[in-house]
């Protein structure tokens, strides 16, 4: 393909995973391309089975316009979820509905080795015919942690410290692959699945085992480093944090800091006995302690919450993690907080909203950083192109055949 | 101008602008343009009188380079500082050199009324001979405060409360106006001129009589509204800021308030009598209230400079304000303080250092904001071109005299 060309399918089939179901104008007047070079792509596209003509609406003038939409089985991609425990795998198709899923219970007591990840992705592939295996185009990787600028990964978590993740994935797993940070990769799945779908401005806010923040600035992934769970805001305080510092958002408002706090207040000695939402049932139930850390948990978030505000000028704001699961806690008191923090005059108002994606967050932003990076990858786009233009080709052969019975 | 085109004059005027002298094959290589598309623009440029050929670079292999530079007399700009006291205005040329100064007393007590730029601006125009002055192309304004969605602009050293800055100054000012905020007019001087000149990822934060941050990501500026003087920083604090919020960075670290903590502690009634620079020298020679001071005011600037590290990962951070003549005082204890808040292993090193740009760093960056708004608006780029073109256009006329004249 040529490379103009490949970048006007690129803009094409980024637009159309956005939207799902739309029409060539739509997709012209969103990307700004100009109808007679988007042409080709959008043909190209077509007689490779990538982009399906659904069906078509009629103006009232008479007009006919196709209906497009990608084709969601054109190809499949593998997601997996470090963050979650256990580490969980799916096999998605290209538009990330997930077709099979899997599981590794994880021991935390040792360090996650690699082996663990590559065996969920081949066990998530052979869910698909062994014929249908080539159409696996990669793997999405959702992972905690702080990757430094060797590209190590440290995630205290996994049991990772300054760990060759990628160099070591190179050398065991057969599939491409792409990794993500978590508060990224769920902002992605956000940005086209949640309620970030039509924000251009947004940051998703993930309160979880760790606590980090995805940015997205003028509907664009925003891919400076954001270490968000890292940012002190409490001086006096003694939380010890995983990163070695004192007093950081995550010490503070993580799960495993939530429980850790009211097991230090109620005198308890088995950090292990009790869990989040125990102690923020315990919190419903009006019970002091558990009030107070929920308290002291929903100030610092909104803080935090209001340093991000301040500093990137978002029109929304998605908290994930725990916190869907106790908004009736959280979220009266964040907002109350807020306004000691952010003056009205200072900024147009920002949305702050609890997401609604559940469990599968994790595996849905693995995906669509795998689509995202199969998109730009011209060697992956053209297979993507290549995989499903069977009849294409299959006409294309008995052209040749002809021309060769043709010569004398 | 064709519209493809002016967007090629745009990017070479822009390169040219940060280059200074340069060759045509550097400029091709730093902003990608494709060399055949680019050769009428240059041509353009240079038949237009807007770029000078000033010289030639001979290669070994015997090639010649015509050596390029922005021709700095092509047209003139003026620039306004609000932020100093007096408030100031100059002529500048094109790429910034300052031609002619003027000053405005303005009396703190009162509103600072448009008139008074109005003023100011038209007292600079007049120190060009009247045949020059439509050589003006726009004026660049740098403000203080805080622009709020409705475009106007509380900024309470000039007294303004929601003050209707920019339809007021469409209905007075004759010429067009590009207004940035303070931090962010400041960031571009010292992208153009400054330290920052080669690095791509850089924030500038001014500790004056306010305090903010200007970012630039990628080469280029951020354009969300950051408030980085009003991120609330001591939670305990009963510092008020003029925001109406109480513990924000400004209220603590801006040069009124440490003033303000100084005389606090000293019991002292009059809040005029003593200086920045005074309160600074009394820590030099180990007044423990002065430097108790200082040990504050550095510990909450590092808390917020290390927020800047977090969020947006800059390789360079310059302070600026009254700063740098205090390098020897706060440069050590903040150094200090920020190893508490950045762990190593997450961020690559960041630099951070003091302006040297002094009081010229409004004017220069908006002189800067004057230029990247004349570049980018078609009728002043038109203007600029023609503005300059008057031997091409003599060469036209000529032309078509003949022309007239070969007709029967």
């Amino acid at each position: 393909m040529p490379r103009v060309a490949e970048q006007w399918v690129r803009t094409i089939l980024a637009a159309l995973y956005r939207e799902s179901t739309t029409t060539r104008a739509e997709i012209l007047k969103l990307t700004g391309l100009n109808p007679a070079s988007a042409s080709h792509a959008f043909q190209q596209l077509v007689k490779a089975g990538v982009v399906l003509k659904i069906g078509e609406l009629h103006s009232k003038a008479g007009r006919r316009r196709e209906l497009l939409r990608l084709n969601p089985e054109a190809g499949y991609l593998v997601a997996v979820d470090l963050e979650a425990s256990p580490i969980r795998f799916a096999l998605t198709n290209l538009v990330g509905d997930i077709r099979f899923r899997w599981e590794e219970e994880v021991d935390w007591r040792k360090n996650l080795d690699v082996s663990r990840i590559v065996n969920g992705v081949q066990v998530v592939c052979r869910s698909l015919h062994p014929d249908q295996f080539r159409r696996v185009l990669a793997v999405g990787i959702s992972r905690p942690g702080v990757r430094d600028a060797q590209g190590n990964v440290t995630a205290v978590n996994l049991g990772w410290h300054r760990f060759s993740l990628e160099q070591q994935l190179r050398e065991t797993l057969e599939l491409p692959f792409f990794i993500e940070n978590t508060a990224r990769s769920f902002v992605l799945a956000e940005h086209q699945h949640g309620r970030a779908q039509h924000s251009e401005h947004c940051i998703y806010v993930e309160i979880g085992k760790g606590v980090g923040a995805g940015v997205v600035l003028d509907g664009s992934f925003f891919e400076r480093k954001v270490e968000f769970g890292h940012l002190t805001v409490d001086l006096n305080a003694s939380d010890p944090c995983r990163c070695g510092k004192i007093g950081c958002i995550e010490a503070i408002t993580s799960g495993p800091n939530l429980v850790r706090q009211y097991l230090e207040q109620v005198g308890a000695v088995d950090t292990g006995s009790v869990s989040v939402a125990e102690v923020l049932e315990r919190a419903r139930r009006a019970d002091p302690v558990a009030l107070s850390v929920v308290d002291r948990v929903a100030s610092t978030l909104a803080l935090g919450i209001s340093h991000l505000i301040i500093l990137f000028d978002p029109e929304l704001i998605i908290l994930g993690g725990y916190v869907p699961a106790a908004e009736d806690l959280f979220m009266p008191r964040i907002r109350k907080q807020l306004q000691r923090h952010i003056k009205d005059w200072m900024f147009r108002d920002c949305e702050l909203t609890v997401s609604g994606l559940g469990a599968d967050i994790g595996l849905k932003g693995a995906a669509s950083r795998a689509f995202y990076s199969v998109v730009a990858d011209s060697t992956l786009l053209a297979k993507l192109c290549r995989l499903n233009a069977v009849a294409g080709r299959a006409g294309a052969t008995k052209r040749t055949s002809k021309r060769i019975v043709a010569v004398p």
